[in-house]
């Protein structure tokens, strides 16, 4: 028996062969190549399909399916921001009829399946209560809470690029929230454009730099060679990200916090000062119980978490078999 | 069949009998009169015993307590500030010899037990996915995610006083976090002193008034007589619990949000403001789809968070009943 894995991000499909103790057999990936709609689901399909009948021997029991946003389980449905027709797109339908009713399918968001991956086969191995936190493009995070995943009344939960840590408002907050607009990847490089458009006396190796071709690479490289406005930017961001995690360790009591997305990466060098103010700010035995690590399945975090989402559907299903008349 | 439900206080030991349909038969109060360490266990015990006793013809099924700060379920003891000697005191070892065998005793915080009773019986009854939090002496939460109290790794989630809201980070938050610094009952109060010795203009109702004998009670007072130096009290106090309750609402995606404790009460007055606040900061969905309220149990949620502790112990334990040989 072997489980499919599928990882759909904004721009390209992953998907990878599992065994049910964990082992990556083989994968793919393939572009989006500007699908939209119910060609996004045909291609997931079309993909699941194909690796099952390579699989003959040893067949496909369970498919899990990662999304780019929030997955809706009561109506199967998902709303995923960066594919265009997908606000309440019907894919586990589309992927019932797509693939057969013989094999079980699993969905959620990507940051449930990026915690049950690392807590599965990652970094948080063996853990039953872990935060994941995903710092990108946005900011999210995944809940594993007892061994299961915190969901929420309408599987809104981990909204964490919401959390307001600083006053007063701003309107920018509106459209991403406070921790987002600061201290995401497109944050932190709008506050590097802001320092660069006050700061007149400025003369670091930014300077000459197009503010709108900044990229978060570029400030990572600045603030390495000690340029004081990359400094600062970074200083700002570890304040916040200390306070974001001191607020979920005392708020949820977790054996570990697991930083990972494209920014962790790079900003795993700053994993130790998180740690330092987050220790200032949270709960002071909770913080001490909470071990800080990054993820250690990087960009494959989404297809563990699936391939565990595969799993956990075919072993909850056994005991109902057992009894079956 | 009843269950018996005690909530001990910092000071006082309520307990009370209920029907396994959360209807409050009888109840009692006793001080605590200084008791201290085994004493405060002898006495609970003793309670137990009597009110048992006395309802012979409906037979007390099991026993259901809540305490005033952490249980740790594994090795069966508390942590409780407010008594001396309650470090890591053996509470269930010490019910289950001082009441016998034959009745179930299960012991949780009260904070877990708030939120258990306003969900069973109270103003979030039949809601699956709530957050109490109770704003007093200190500030905590209670969690009930998916039908479950959220425990945490060591049974210390939802310190929420300990939410990171505001820098620069302060020595005065070591003691009790930053939010309960500012926004419990007794950071109203600091928050109105540091007022009343920096700002020598005013000359509001609380001049005369010692600074150090001030109370919650006192700045509700003056800020519905339209004091300035109390309006701005909660001007503040009221930023921060929208701030909270925004970031409780993005993280947990509650159906409902209940503010509880000594100070709401009084406070229940700005819930609508507190409303606003949380609507500028969380994820938009998520806050729309959270109602606020305040307690419908007032005090007696402790009590009746302990009946339901003791209900689902009863509960739990049915089906290994029919099962057994």
């Amino acid at each position: 028996m072997s489980l499919l894995a599928i990882d759909l991000g904004g721009t390209k499909l992953a998907s990878a062969i599992f065994t049910t103790e964990g082992d990556l057999r083989q994968r793919e990936s393939v572009s989006l190549d500007g699908r939209r709609g119910r060609a996004v689901g045909a291609l997931i399909a079309e993909h699941a399909r194909a690796l099952r009948a390579r699989e003959s021997p040893d067949p496909v029991q369970a498919i899990g399916v990662c999304v780019p946003g929030i997955y809706r389980a009561e109506s199967g449905t998902v709303w995923a921001p960066n594919i265009p027709g997908w606000d309440d797109y019907p894919l586990l339908a589309e992927l019932r009829s797509g693939v057969g009713d013989d094999v079980r399918v699993t969905i959620d968001s990507d940051r449930a399946a990026y915690v049950l991956g690392e807590s599965w086969r990652g970094v948080a191995r063996g853990s039953r209560n872990v935060v994941f936190i995903a710092v990108g493009t946005g900011i999210g995070a995944g809940l594993l809470v007892d061994g299961r995943v915190l969901r929420g009344h309408a599987d809104i939960a981990g909204a964490i690029g919401w959390l307001a840590l600083r006053q007063p408002y701003r309107a920018e907050y509106a459209g991403c929230g406070c921790l987002e607009h600061h201290a995401s990847g497109p944050g932190l490089v709008k506050v590097a454009r802001e320092y660069l458009t006050s700061d007149r006396a400025y003369d670091g190796v930014l300077r000459g730099h197009d503010p709108h071709a900044l990229t978060p690479h570029d400030l990572f490289v600045a603030a390495d060679a000690g340029d004081p406005l990359a400094v600062a930017v970074f200083d700002d961001a570890i304040g916040l990200w200390g306070m974001m995690a001191a607020n979920v360790i005392s708020l949820f009591n977790p054996e570990m916090v697991v930083f990972g997305g494209g920014i962790f990466g790079p900003a795993a060098r700053y994993l130790e000062r998180i740690y330092e103010e987050a220790l200032r700010w949270a709960q002071p035995i909770s913080v001490r119980q909470a071990t800080f690590a990054t993820s250690a399945l990087g960009g494959d975090a989404g297809l563990y978490g699936a391939a565990k989402l595969a799993l956990d559907e075919v072993g909850s299903a056994e005991p109902r078999a057992l009894v079956a008349p």
